[in-house]
């Protein structure tokens, strides 16, 4: 029987990608070298309009959030922007003027990241299609699993907001998944200041833990994790659980970083941060519920084309 | 009464968007100065299956092809390849192994033109959808319009192949626009050996012509372009006039550039090539015909969006 890429999965896509190509580093972005004291950080990511852009987004945010899912991924590798490339589809029936809010999203959030338009590709299409590139460069990168044993896991702000924008009525939390904001600034404080390892937890805090494992074991502590008590109210009266609504929507542009505890106090002075958990040498990934009990973080995730069976 | 982009075309939508921004260097590709040897050459193109390609084409040539059109504006600017990026969106409903395909085209792309496969992003799409972004490097580029009088006007290779692929049933022009070569190499030569100014015709001789036109005049001699009788029998046979094809079908992944008197000599031990006109003072863009009459050359090419009145 001919299997279908929807019978394979994402996961297992990419991986037929790597497993064919060494010459992509499987992290946030590619790498490449440019000279002896720096490198070229790169990355793209195409946001398809029925697939990613929530019915009552505006053109303006499609515009401003095809940059910062890309500019994401920069500050994840603690990289200075370099400059944006925009490629982008639109149907001709589209009127203008909602192409050029589309536009003006793309701009606003280019200047906003610091992040020069340096060039793209228009194109027609049956619905919008935004292809971005984000260039940057650092002198070395923070990688996703360079972390030692007994440091710190931390996220830079509060995460479940952008799953409260989406389940909740509540106007004040719309923002965090209409209009989300990269840490493109955290990043490049965190490699300066002593982080070993940083990713973005777009795709859900679980699948980042697992992305990020490397051997070693995590422990997360639900007491640090900040939920409030309308956090878990609006779970349940949505019939959701809300650690999975923490641990599996995503959506959330922080970033999520281990510290060395020695560093802590000096980050404290240059950043927001929030304290979850530690690396440990139990191989595991594991929670410590409020009730103290001791359970593994599974692995979620969004995964394109397989279908929950 | 509000306007829809396809009321205003792509030109302008372009225009559009170089107003309101002024990081663009209305080139092939970005140029993004990277220490003060280099330069960061960057494009992206994007392919749509209903869109770009042809019922006939194989997985393998889609591919190959999206990797092609990318590098094709690398070699524009003499610029030397760095990195790929690949951001495909597929169905679900494709069969694995024609996704299969589709990947191991642009793999022997990435080999053949020497530019690594450095990461990118997969989604899911109603048609398949593939995002290139080449990157480059060069110590300064060959813009499009930085020719001087009296300099000659020459192509990297015969042009009119790719439409002769499209209209004919030969099955030997088929290579030609199912699976065209940029011309990379070629590109970095032309740069090293004196080359005044670059662009590539893919969207069609006059269109490029007039892409180039910096104020300054340019006469193309039909005699010298190189077309054979099977074109214009072929182009008769489809009723369809052959200097129209050569001139406005595009597709042809050639390069045109411009090259002092004085340098050919040197270039023409390292390249083949062909001298189609020169830059003259009329401020005109002119061909003169086989009969000797002179006439313009007007614009046209591929304009996405507007439709043909």
């Amino acid at each position: 029987m001919e299997l279908n890429v929807s019978d394979i999965g994402e996961k297992d896509i990419v991986k037929y990608i790597l497993s064919k190509c060494n010459t992509i580093t499987p992290d946030d972005t590619a790498i490449t070298k440019i000279d002896d004291n720096s490198n070229l950080i790169s990355t793209t990511d195409m946001l398809i309009q029925s697939k990613h852009f929530p019915k009552n987004m505006t053109y303006f945010q499609m515009g401003f959030k095809a940059v910062t899912v890309n500019v994401s991924d920069l500050a994840a590798m603690g990289a200075k922007p370099l400059g944006f490339l925009l490629s982008i589809a639109i149907p001709d029936s589209l009127n203008f003027s909602n192409f050029k809010e589309i536009i003006d999203g793309v701009l606003e959030a280019c200047e906003f990241y610091e992040i020069p338009l340096i060039g793209g590709d228009t194109n027609e299409a049956s619905e919008i299609i935004i292809n971005g590139t984000a260039l940057g460069t650092n002198e070395d990168s923070l990688m996703k699993n360079t972390y030692k044993n007994n440091d710190l896991i931390a996220i830079t702000g509060n995460i479940g907001l952008a799953a409260l924008g989406f389940y909740s009525n509540d106007l004040k939390y719309l923002d965090n998944i209409l209009k989300p904001v990269a840490r493109i600034k955290e990043g490049m404080i965190l490699k300066e200041n002593g982080a070993t390892s940083a990713t973005d937890i777009t795709d859900g805090l679980a699948s980042e833990l697992h992305e990020m494992f490397n051997g070693k074991g995590m422990l997360i502590y639900e007491d640090k994790l900040n939920i409030s008590d309308e956090f878990k109210e609006i779970a349940n009266n949505m019939g959701l659980n809300y650690l999975d609504l923490i641990f599996n929507f995503g959506e959330d542009f922080e970033l999520i970083f281990t510290i060395p505890k020695d560093k802590v106090k000096d980050l404290e002075e240059k950043l927001d941060f929030i304290i979850i958990g530690e690396i440990n040498d139990s191989s595991e990934i594991n929670i410590k519920l409020a009730n103290g009990k001791i359970k593994k973080i599974q692995k979620k995730g969004y995964n394109h084309f397989k279908k929950e069976i």
